[in-house]
């Protein structure tokens, strides 16, 4: 069966009502998917257990931001779970989500062109050394001869999916030589691709380390010492997928040694970070505030896959984006 | 007949030596030249007339750095100018350069690179607004909500020769919808192609503009009121061209007016600009030094070129990348 588009599901939707659980979706979302699905009733709250019986039975999908919901197995006639962002780690804790229900993510051009704006943007601030502009803006000083490294820089790449394809071909296209590392190889033009058994080898003298990998069993903690000795000296990390992807424990470290010259963080095991976590005073580190595909989790760029996940499953259909349980994003 | 490569070349080189004058190059390049052509004899000297009568008999290629020669006609054997870098416009000036000489400039793989980099690398930091990111660091703020900005946003960059084209693919890599405009209208993959008849039409609504046009008598000026006002509001601005692209006077009324969002130079009509000038002030501006493509012009990277094109005017061959006067570039 081939699945239906937006418009023929819009005409064959028969579903007086699509009562859904809210669990901290800013206002702005509702509004812009209920422009598209104007049959929603809303319930909002984290713990099913804190909802009216009678309520309870009527929810067919949560969707979720940020939060980790409460007690989804008093929802009887739950049939989707929907993460409103691309990673969708905090949804596959044990006992969240009930086997049975499906989840979804979000997963969209948007995402990728922003991802691929602040790798872009961050490898080339490091590797151009940016900083040393602003200084010499401050004292009034022109020319800054050419620059300390000539020839191909490498750029290593953690993570092959749709987000961080774009990136790769973006990077490759300014003139970096790119090394993607997924956990099965693939094959893309222009980029030289390492299965996760290869690690090594894909992080061997890279001058630049950027991760976008989903945060599993497997990949958590993976930005650490025995990584980062790997690289070339002075090399610099990029990481926007998950705090929990680094050690933050071995960050100042490999920056003291020189074996890091900086770091770009968009992520962090605990967001927002304290006023006096080290990051923060620390002028090789960068923290970008979890900001990297911000433009793409707009309500009006992710509101049209939500309506149609929602109008999908109403029909009893399969919504789209499925997580895989097993692999873990 | 074929140009010989460059090892033809050395086993056809039969002159003893190749007497060379150096206007201002310093000596990291005369350095890196001589590793790859050991017959050079230099002479130093910005006016020929200044050089012993002899020595102006034996001099068959003079090498310019961002100085204009003179009284070259002086020298009866000169059988080409060879600038080192990619604009050649000072050496186009009336009576620099006998008309019988050919004028060489230089065009590599590391320049089109560079500036992509440095294009890539200011589009993104204005249009992502990477200073708010630096402020929020100041006050340890995290997280940002979402850009201003959703949907796809223009470059218009003007220009298609070598550099260009390579910024050009990268822009539109990362997802920027991208317009080029040259001389003559061009078909390229990915890039919508104006030429400079349709000047107008191509400006409409930029929300980046990016000046990478040679400098000649149809380009002075180019960047003015006019220009920045088919722009969209809150536009950005990026001049690694030549100073005199741009209409100094217009730049900071279009930024107060709103109609420019922010602007790159890397180039000014006089370098280095006085410490008062105002655009180091202005936090709208960022002046980069004329360093866009400052790798490129690393000895080792254009000693190659510059000992071929000695090696083959010494044999009588025309020198590569020779400069179309007629066009000016």
């Amino acid at each position: 069966m081939t699945t239906p588009g937006h418009k023929e599901l819009l005409e064959m939707n028969s579903a007086a009502r699509i009562d859904i659980l809210s669990c901290n979706l800013p206002l702005a979302y509702i509004s812009a998917i209920r422009a598209r699905c104007p049959e929603i009733i809303v319930h909002r709250g984290l713990d099913a257990a804190r909802l009216e019986k009678e309520i309870r039975g009527t929810i067919i999908a949560a969707l979720v931001w940020g939060v980790t919901p409460k007690n989804l197995d008093l929802l009887p006639a739950l049939t989707m779970v929907q993460g409103l962002g691309a990673g969708v780690d905090h949804l596959l804790e044990p006992d969240v989500v009930p086997p049975s229900v499906p989840i979804a993510r979000v997963s969209n051009e948007f995402q990728a062109i922003g991802m691929a704006e602040y790798v872009v943007l961050h490898v080339l601030r490091q590797d151009r050394n940016l900083e040393a502009i602003y200084e010499r803006r401050q004292s009034r000083q022109w020319g800054q001869g050419y620059l300390d490294h000539a020839g191909a820089r490498t750029v290593g790449v953690m993570g092959l999916g749709n987000i961080a394809h774009r990136a790769c071909n973006a990077l490759s296209a300014v003139g970096f030589e790119v090394r993607g590392l997924s956990q099965t190889a693939r094959e893309i033009e222009g980029i030289t691709c390492f299965g996760t058994g290869r690690l090594d080898e894909f992080l061997d003298g890279c001058h630049h380390l950027v991760c976008l990998l989903p945060l599993t069993r497997a990949t958590k903690g993976i930005l650490n010492s025995r990584t980062f000795n790997r690289l070339a000296n002075g090399s610099f990390l990029i990481n926007a997928a998950r705090g929990s992807h680094l050690v933050e424990a071995d960050l100042i470290p490999a920056l003291d040694s020189g074996r890091l010259g900086g770091a770009t963080l968009d992520v962090l095991t605990n967001e927002p970070p304290r006023h006096d976590h080290p990051f923060w005073s620390d002028p090789r580190i960068l923290l970008t505030g979890h900001s990297a595909i911000a433009s793409a989790l707009r309500p009006e760029n992710i509101a049209p896959l939500i309506a149609e996940n929602l109008y999908l499953v109403a029909r009893g259909l399969q919504p789209r984006n499925l997580v895989d349980r097993q692999r873990g994003y």
